[in-house]
């Protein structure tokens, strides 16, 4: 990955953190109101430009690392406490709470915040406002683990290594309802969800929330650290670009020609609405995938030859890593991506067919329908100030030799190529058509599968479902 | 029935429609504040204690039967247009949006009402305003009938019997995906779960939404008609009371002396709020219930029997009966529970444990916590203006020889006695405890069951899952 870090365009794209604090850039006054269809708003069918970022949702942007003077002793006090050993997926959720992901939480959460999640996917403030959330954040105990706890009202979060990380105090021990939690969350307790069956089947019967004090910034030391930007260096870095619009892209899978389409073309539409320096945010999901994705170090290599290849323009682009686990519970954790967005700065959230989803475990099917996400994106509690931009279709135009918005006028001119005939194909060595995705960037997909697979001779005969 | 009629306090609880009508009551205005505990409404802690019912949701009160000049157009038309069969459940969701107990839904949901009750449990009006809705109340197709319906805008529904019942209008059909509803709804897909067996399991894969026009008021001509007060007459009848509070107490069980305690109690605190005139809606469920449930009847007799004891004041008591099918949904189901009751004009609602909750069908356990239910009323979105009332518990006090509020500085002297074990007494032949129940309402319970069991020397020798 060493190379990465010298060909990515790190000055514009990943600026350092001194740099976008040193830099006190001042807003020119330039609002005005410009017409928007939006049929989620009747109330308000107009829309202001300006170039203030979106409010973190309650207000303030969370952030629960401690200062580094207390660094010490949190760490000493913490080697006092009863302990609570993460797993890896814990590890990832302490780093979304303590920068701030999901405020205004600021911690695991206790049964009042779950129920709410289950049952509403949003949680209602202090000042009876509303912000979404989607997604259960929650750490699951056993039996044993809540004895040793005892009457004790703080604990002690400590990584796979042995070090400690985090101080949960305030604590709140409540049942976990693993059944309940699965069926509101999925739409199914149909086995072979990737992330149940990583992280709640065999975790304990009991969830423990509280208040976090993160004893330093959580880093995986793999080589993207410097990737993994927070809500607050994101928006330090949307303000010094003097962005009056922010577009998220949330992605887990290599970017081809007809996702760079869409992002162009979305930059194309906000000029128009008026917004004079629309940022993208394209924001490659860093946390736990399931097994078949393509893990994150070679996605980051191919959005790096994305970038090189000038399929999108390094100028308006913000390169970052997205640090949750993902679910791949579709409707109800598209919420949670767009929600998170809306923290680092993002009024635009693009959105596209069967967000999050994936096929059925067991049966021969998507998941889910492939307009509910949109739908239900559309109509979230909490996201009313998220301007939500679903995708039009992209495929291979034959007559253009590249892609295109798919014209069902003309159907028979255009090729759907799946994520899973991506990969079949990359598996295999071959070529997608010309135009599919820029050569630099599928030069990686295969070597990433040809370092996958033994022989380099291996024909992969069938799809993988994606 | 026909000595119900005339046995039931019908001048007070069950009053004629001309007479509600011709009431003019005048209101003295007599608003004041009282303060309220009320951990629910952090920016509202003191209660505005007046006598004008609360309003319904989307501030009218929703009526879908058509006007008896227009009924024989309305039944022509029908009679050409496509049809649809309905079960009985469907016409009881028929009667329940007709009369405005879903205010301010006009019809079986389309699809973004139905996603956004299974996602959010709520609905977000035209004006942003949000009302709450958790169950799904939606009609299912199968391919043949879509088929059939072809191109058409309208669909006429009709009954078992083959007679119109409504025109279904603007209907727009979506897929029906069951599992994805029974998982939200629910929280579980285990087999087993009653409404699923019942009404969707064989339910089409269609859902078809629409604006109803119902030709006339659904009657179910089984002596109870006239019990089935809609929420306009319901409000009548408060507002005949002069009633300043208006508190509703859900059931589908028979009362026994512990409910009754808990009512009057409830009654002795509305009065020390400061309210002069509580009324009491005592509102059995009188749509589907499951098989081992008493049936509506025969609870219907054994309410009577507890208002001729004098257990409960017929002049504060208004029994009537809700005409809505039970999901066993738990926390879900109490919100559409507590939410039709706020459109028949009551903005107290007393919760217990556990409500609307049963066994879990293929596992030893309670499918929901017993303490869910009332926690997520009293969260849900659209529900922050009824006052929630969570139960005390009543145990069998046999130190004093009657129901009593359980103190457990001394547990030992409580004896519970729950639903199932009151069906096996009752069953047996057995007496209850002296004041568990009034004489006369345990006799009903007793020849139920008699009528129920061919020989009456059987023996019930277990207890069958409540």
């Amino acid at each position: 990955m060493a190379s990465m870090a010298t060909t990515l365009p790190s000055k514009t794209a990943f600026p350092s953190h001194s740099l976008s604090r040193t830099f006190h850039t001042h807003f020119a006054p330039s609002s005005f109101s410009v017409s928007l269809p939006s049929k989620r708003k009747p109330h308000s069918t107009r829309l202001t430009v300006s170039n203030a970022l979106i409010e973190p949702d309650g207000g303030k942007l969370v952030n629960l690392v401690v200062e580094e003077t207390q660094r010490d002793s949190k760490k000493r006090e913490a080697l006092s406490l009863p302990r609570i050993k993460l797993s890896r997926i814990d590890v990832e959720w302490v780093h979304v709470l303590s920068e701030g992901w999901a405020s205004p939480l600021r911690g695991f959460m206790r049964e009042s915040e779950f129920l709410q999640t289950l049952h509403f996917n949003s949680l209602r403030l202090q000042d009876g406002s509303v912000v979404n959330m989607s997604l259960p954040i929650v750490l699951a105990i056993d039996d044993q683990q809540k004895h040793l706890i005892g009457e004790s009202t703080k604990v002690a979060l400590f990584d796979s290594q042995g070090n400690p990380v985090a101080i949960l105090k305030d604590i709140e021990i409540y049942k976990h309802p693993k059944e309940e939690r699965i069926a509101r969350t999925w739409g199914t307790t149909a086995p072979g969800l990737p992330y149940v069956e990583q992280a709640i089947t065999d975790a304990g019967n009991w969830l423990i929330g509280g208040d976090l004090e993160v004893i330093e910034a959580i880093k995986y030391h793999d080589g993207l650290d410097r990737f993994r930007l927070s809500p607050a260096e994101l928006r330090d870095e949307f303000t010094r670009r003097n962005a009056d619009a922010v577009f998220a892209f949330q992605l887990r899978n290599p970017v081809h020609n007809g996702h760079a389409l869409l992002m162009t073309d979305t930059r194309r539409r906000l000029l128009e609405m008026g917004y004079k320096n629309p940022i993208l945010l394209l924001h490659p999901l860093g946390g736990f995938t399931k097994a078949d994705d393509v893990p994150l170090d070679w996605r980051m290599r191919q959005h790096e030859k994305v970038l090189e290849d000038g399929v999108l323009d390094p100028e308006t682009t913000v390169v970052s890593v997205f640090p949750s686990p993902m679910h791949y519970a579709g409707p109800t954790e598209v919420q949670w991506h767009a929600k998170a967005r809306i923290n680092a700065g993002a009024n635009f959230y693009i959105v596209g067919r069967d967000p999050a989803g994936m096929s059925h475990p067991i049966e021969k099917r998507d998941l889910y329908d492939a307009d509910h996400g949109k739908k239900v994106l559309s109509m979230a509690p909490g996201l009313e100030r998220l301007n939500i931009l679903p995708f039009r279709v992209a495929a291979y135009d034959k007559t253009q030799g590249k892609m295109a918005f798919f014209d069902p006028s003309r159907a028979q001119d255009f090729l759907f190529i799946s994520g899973t005939k991506m990969r079949t194909l990359a598996k295999n060595k071959e070529s997608p058509p010309d135009g599919f995705m820029c050569p630099g960037g599928w030069k990686v997909l295969v070597e990433y599968y040809d370092s996958l697979v033994p022989s380099s001779s291996d024909k992969v005969p069938e799809a993988v479902p994606a």
